[in-house]
């Protein structure tokens, strides 16, 4: 099968990243692409950056040529709608990286970037998991782009992630951004709890959607859109 | 002071009859403009025309000029980002009919257009009002562009909503779609109980909001996006 | 349109500071009048003073004479039974506070009087706001009667304030007793926040209510109470 | 020890009845009295009435002479202010039901009086019971003062009852109304069930707390409230 | 009467002091006997014990011959299967403390005794009570088996309440485990508030429910068990 | 990898069937082994028995040996106590197969076995999800031995899922017993939505947990149970 991963932002190097990280937990038969947004923000630090990524994510859907897809930006830009596009499963790495750490432990803990995307944390984390799952978001305060592996990021992850369990008695972490994948081993190592990476996570379920012969129902909300006509510079997303 | 009302989907027949509605109720030192949004679908029936009417508008917030916003779909789409990027309050019709409704009843049944677009209120509802207060999302099965002042329309709505009353066991009615804004005086008096218009209510609450010399805060998760360049067919909404 | 401005305590100085926050805000074809209990406590500091102020809350509803009316407690007291014996809208100022506060931020914090009052704020929270719009209920520990304009009692809000932002993650400030009116611009200015007064934002939703020709809903729980004859102290509150 | 059962409507045949269904469970070394309220209305059957008997309770309660307090009406009229006045535990019918209640089945339904009185019995149910404990809230339409023994009420509420059960897929039945303290025997042995007095309930629970030497806690908000001079028909509440 | 307390571990010391406090309280017709679990952990101090407590507590309620049963273990083991077989009611300490503990106060705060028991206290006060009513766990760090009588442990206990009481704001104490019983005085006493034992609370509601001619419902889900064969070590619990 | 599927109940038969599933889906380099309970219940139908399932889950658990454990009935009995004593990862199908179910739609309907079963699925849907995403459980009223291939089984889960599907408003199916497994092809193809079977769902989770190198946490509450004596028929438990 083929799985395509797509990075809702533009910045090249940080897809290069996540293929990296996905292709890492594949299994055998499967093939892993990573595409790069061709529209919208450099990185997703802001509800205006998020709402603007989703026409890129949604192009990458809809050209189509994957049995699943996950959307690589931990706010799961466009979930849904992309969800109504595509014939194939689409996964987000909050969701993933959520359902999975409801898996290890009692409650977790999401360390993620900047402070101002901690509400967009909470709000999915309502959306997908059952109340009290979710103990806690907690951000380093380091903008999406300079993730790039500096050993200092990791540390101050380390030091973030721990005092993100002491405090809310949280047993599990996760890693709230698409560009902290491949900070969680070394994580887990130092911290001592499980630390869940929603890129790696997304792969593995949609992988085992794909095997389980299970896709998006079709039946009522997420069903193909109505078609009709789109104006201006989002011509091209017209359905009629 | 002048409001702006975004209508997010590019009919402009439908921008005419939102802003009649919005004008109806505006307080005498009150301008009342309606937008039709320059790019994205002519009507929003799905999360991906919810997710794509997005861009038009934040260009239309953006393009400033206002002392407060009104978004006139029920999917209040773009609502968060809107914050950040305007300086003055914006405020959507769904968060504005169901705060309304929540003060003259004791719970409120919705009535929608189509089947597909229940789940995003019942969503709103979750993030807007308390438990409870929502008490049934019940679609009439026409299509938002056929909200146009057929008599038959009118008697499907009213039918559906003595239906949703009793079964659901509420007291108000909103409306659930900026086209239906016209039919709430009718509405209200066949059915006899407070039928709630999000247009002109959301007018009148951003119209309380500037006398009140109340905004948006700028203090954390809504103050204006960091900076950066943008990417395509969006490159106009880059911020740096 | 004539809104009545009910306090429902029994001190006229109190009554007069209300009067000047709702007239401040108030239409131009608007005249408010802010009356004072006739029966009751002095100050509002208890379950106890709350469930004795409703007979008088429910004398000056029965009064009539208004178009729309406002509860001018923080604790809302008699809210329910108003709605049931006004035939014009009712809105309590905690709800008015809440319901605009949800339209400004991602979460509020409230700052009250008496420690001892912080339930029933929570209590209204839970009633009228969708779960985690209210984020912390703070006490500055003064009485009601004694918020009379002293610079000190200012500083003192103004330090409460900010430190509930800093621990609530709140971006919103809602004063919690009418008698606070009268701070929230200064305390706004100082704190860089939006800060809600219940006592303007109801006048103007009251207002707003009566525009778009909305009134409590007579359909089911709010219709008049069943006619029966009272008793005692209380007979002339009887309906039949 | 001695209870003293405040019936808070000022009909004293349903006195008459609360106190026999009382003494009936109280065990040898308890006095039962139940008292009627002096000041009000005749039967409870709105939010009017209901905040109209509270100054009622509130007087018997004050009278004191008990080692614990019943509330006698299924809208606990008064609890949290009874509470703060009273040295003694006091307990509503409402709570002392719905938590023995929980203690029977996976699920009650509520059996009550007018339809207008349902949202009160949810509301409690959310104060008292975890989501989920109460599954349904169903009207007999029989104004209080009617449930007099009549079998055709009996048979009506037997009635009610099974649909109730089947409707909501609950196995325990709570009586709304202290004037049903009488059927309960009856209509669990014809509708197969335990079927809940909320009078007998609130007894129990009382004599229970004082046995356990427990009172309500006079730590924080249900302290003696502050001390205050009352005006008008009001003045004899004045602690001050 | 006869009520039966078991204790789910096998600690027949444990036993002695659980009877004495259920003894203390029980009223003048009411025999009280403990008994101790044939099988299983001589101590509960995590979900693995507790799974394994089970069967002991199932065989004693099997056993019979007893008007009604108290689960004399803070987890409530087997509570649900207990009241399946059982004819007559079954009440746990857990439920029976969160229960009173809701009449005496706003908010409770359960003490209990190692870390990892507190997951399972806040899985059963969302099982019990309303949102809201248990506003912390705090573990003294005291194995089950320590809580015997020596004076530093009351002192830890009495110190950890007061931490417990300031940093949730609540104002009602919890004892959460049943080797707590006879802590309740004096904890009371020095601290200030209500402390509430679960096994003394537990026999006076299964008292109350006995005397009140209520047991649990067999209309549904707590039926007695479909019979079947059964293998193994566990062959006797068989039911055909 | 090795991944050891427990059937908790006691029949050989079903233990081959829900091996069979478990293995139809493991990827290449993953061994499955089911095993069924030496001790307990010949099928999981009420509490009693799923409490007394749970001593052969946690004796096959102890086993160890693999490198992931899958408990194989809806109910998923002994889940916390069996992540306490496993050194791999442990999912439960009824936790599988919800989390799989909340990526593939905007709420699923369960169909299970007994009535009397749908209690737990309630509960554990109340564990494992968002409010929202479980929205109904409906029972086929067949005994869990009885699902053994019959045709007409089949032709009852299909009506059953399709009424479901329309009452509940839900657009993906679970089916609530492991002995279901081999329904859920041919299910799905006669209904046309996904229907998610927990025993294939959990073989592929704990694969891809294992992959992730994640497993249950030991930092708290899931860390290895304190030492102590067992005592009767279950001193081969005790862990010191």
């Amino acid at each position: 099968m083929r799985i395509v991963v797509v990075n809702p932002n533009t910045t090249a190097s940080m897809t290069a990243r996540i293929e990296r990280s996905a292709r890492a937990v594949a299994g055998p038969g499967t093939r892993v692409d990573a595409v790069t947004s061709t529209m919208g923000p450099a990185s997703i630090e802001s509800h205006y950056d998020e709402a603007l990524s989703v026409p890129g994510v949604l192009a990458a859907v809809r050209a189509g040529g994957a049995d699943g897809y996950v959307i690589a930006c931990f706010g799961d830009p466009g979930l849904d709608a992309a969800r109504e596009v595509a014939a194939a499963p689409v996964v987000g790495i909050a969701e993933a990286a959520m359902h999975a750490a409801a898996l290890l432990g009692r409650g977790f803990s999401v360390v993620t970037t900047l402070d101002r995307t901690r509400g967009r944390a909470w709000d999915l984390a309502g959306r997908y998991v059952a109340p009290g799952a979710c103990r806690g978001v907690h951000a380093c305060d380091i903008p999406v782009l300079d993730l790039d592996g500096d050993p200092a990021v990791t540390d101050r992850v380390v030091a973030l992630a721990r005092a993100a369990l002491a405090r809310d008695g949280s047993d599990v972490v996760v890693l709230g951004c698409a560009g902290m994948a491949d900070l969680a081993a070394e994580v887990s190592r130092r911290v001592g709890v499980p630390v869940v990476d929603g890129v790696a996570a997304a792969t593995l379920l949609v992988q085992s959607l794909v095997t389980l012969g299970l896709g998006t129902s079709k039946h009522g909300e997420l069903a193909p859109p109505p078609p009709k006509p789109y104006t201006g510079a989002l011509t091209p997303f017209g359905t009629a």
